[in-house]
């Protein structure tokens, strides 16, 4: 069981996946490789962050995840892998895995060992050259004091937390729009669980927690806990984000009573 | 040989596909999974049902299609598994399955045994929570009747069928507009075989049917089977949707002689 | 061992590539499948050419590049299999694979031999019918000489040569724009190496070759060796394409002094 997942900024259009997974595939042939998503807007750590930490515990044990947002490509910003409840990270330390790792017990080692990187490295392009082919080692059985020394932290993002306006209120702030145009805020479903709510948000209320987008008549707004665990205001059968005119950053205010 | 295809409306701009990937792999390490697309239209039930249609049986026998275009889900809109000519087909019964299975021999049972479930089951991702992991079971060996009882019949679709207009007349449907901006009809190749035909479409005539798109002179119109098997109206080198200003829905009239 | 890539022009949201690959997944359940891009633009043969020509030699040998980018499907343009490197090469002979394997001692063969297509053969879907099912043969191992006929040589594309003006100045062109607006030139690294450049684009001028993007200011424009060995120009943290109004054919000037 070889399973390597990659989450990055590239896109689709270009070959700059296919010339890492062909890196991976040269070390590692029989390799199980998974997108996570290569759609992340260019450069947007705090996205990534976002996707990796609400899908990285559905893989088994021994997984190897390559993550590569990295602004900061070439620069002396730090290489790391990460070990976690069995799972392995591998990417730049810019906050990438914040979100996943934050309250995680783990050990961190930094990217130096230059005998596993794939030469000669070009400064634009580690994800290629330095992260696939320290992964694939990863994912071989390379053990982590190989790959550097061990460092103690990463890398933190400012974590958008919900601010506290009271004892019975909450500004939270929307931290991803889905596909759906549903709005993923952040904040978690244990400050809300067996409570009423009242959610405020670009001039609209919603009354109450449902739970599915269709427990509310077609068109109308719903708040509901989002399967990644955070409050989530949406549309039924259609797109919160267009309705309000909301988007990532956006704030709601949450009333909260028993 | 564990082949598992995969089509939703989620897009690759989230994790949610990634989240399935990572159920099924924790149950079947060794799975061959492959993306039929997850760009179906959000809630496109006749999208991804034409889709899946065109393609299924060119994989081989044993594969497990899992589809999910679920803009009922946490509603009490059952979830089905199909098995028909060796295949096996896991989603929601709202008809994604119908235009693939309609007129195939086929066992269907409800998805009931909860014991084949990840939990906690979130009431707005069954995709992750219930149908990969039934779909993991299937790849794995579970027999169908352990996933729930046998039912009679699924959910159709209304299936845009063509209206003959008289002896030698069809009005047809465009189901389908494809990246080249090919259209797509409902009309099958064996009401048109060995005929000679005339089609008009959106104030424009197309005389005869070809064999391929460069039959005719580059930007001129071509009437053809396309790979699908029904009738379908092209630019060649060009797009004919946006020539004819035609889409999902748009009719055309198709006159037959011998 | 049994990897094989895909490139098309395909797209993701129709079923196109999923019918591919059930055919070669028929003949080898095993196989290990690569998706390089499916976003080429509609029948763009150069840019498939370029994306093929920046990846394929990070990947195994053994390894089986399928590429299909074919406005002539169903005319008389020849289908090639190349081999070179211990790499096999299908698809159309078109010039998909002259940027790839231009310079390379290679083997050709025309794809001729109808026993190892899918009957029956779509007109306008040689992708599925043809070019799958041959590469797949290959992948099982299948000799180049059961496919078809040797032949000389395959169609080439009028290859941008960067032009010399005079002993110190290049007219280079823009071959590929990528996601994060980066524009990638003709002009390869071999012509300069170790020497100080100036570069005139779009109205502005670059001073000097930098290694990475984050070595100028934000916002600034850079000009470097890129990733795949050619003169690159970008705009650190932004789009060189949105900056400069630049893209695809743009040309640019570079003077070369010691």
């Amino acid at each position: 069981m070889r399973i390597l997942t990659l989450l990055t900024d590239f896109g689709s259009q270009d070959a700059y996946v296919a010339a890492m997974k062909g890196v991976i595939l040269s070390l590692v042939p029989h390799a199980t490789l998974v997108d996570i998503t290569h759609e992340v807007s260019p450069q947007d750590v705090l996205g990534g962050a976002f996707l990796l930490a609400t899908c990285w515990r559905t893989f088994p044990k021994g997984t190897v995840h390559l993550a590569v947002v990295d602004p900061g490509v070439g620069s002396k910003r730090r290489g790391i892998v990460l070990f976690a409840e069995g799972h392995y990270f591998v990417g730049p330390d810019n906050g990438l895995f914040s979100l996943a790792l934050a309250d995680v017990e783990k050990q961190i080692v930094a990217v130096e060992n230059q005998r596993l990187f794939r030469h000669p490295v070009s400064p634009t392009f580690h994800g290629r050259d330095i992260f696939a082919p320290v992964a694939a080692h990863l994912l071989r059985g390379e053990p982590m004091h190989e790959i550097g020394p061990q460092v103690a932290d990463m890398v933190l993002l400012p974590q958008a937390e919900p601010r506290a306006m009271g004892a019975s209120e909450w500004e939270a702030t929307v931290v991803w729009v889905d596909r759906f145009g549903n709005l993923v805020t952040n904040l978690p479903e244990r400050l809300l669980r067996d409570r009423e709510i009242e959610v405020a948000i670009a001039g609209e209320k919603i009354q109450g927690l449902s739970s599915y987008y269709g427990q509310v008549p077609p068109g109308s707004l719903v708040a509901l806990i989002g399967s990644s665990g955070f409050l989530e205001v949406a549309e039924n059968l259609g797109s919160a984000a267009k309705r309000l005119g909301a988007g990532r950053g956006t704030r709601l205010r949450v009333r909260v009573s028993r």
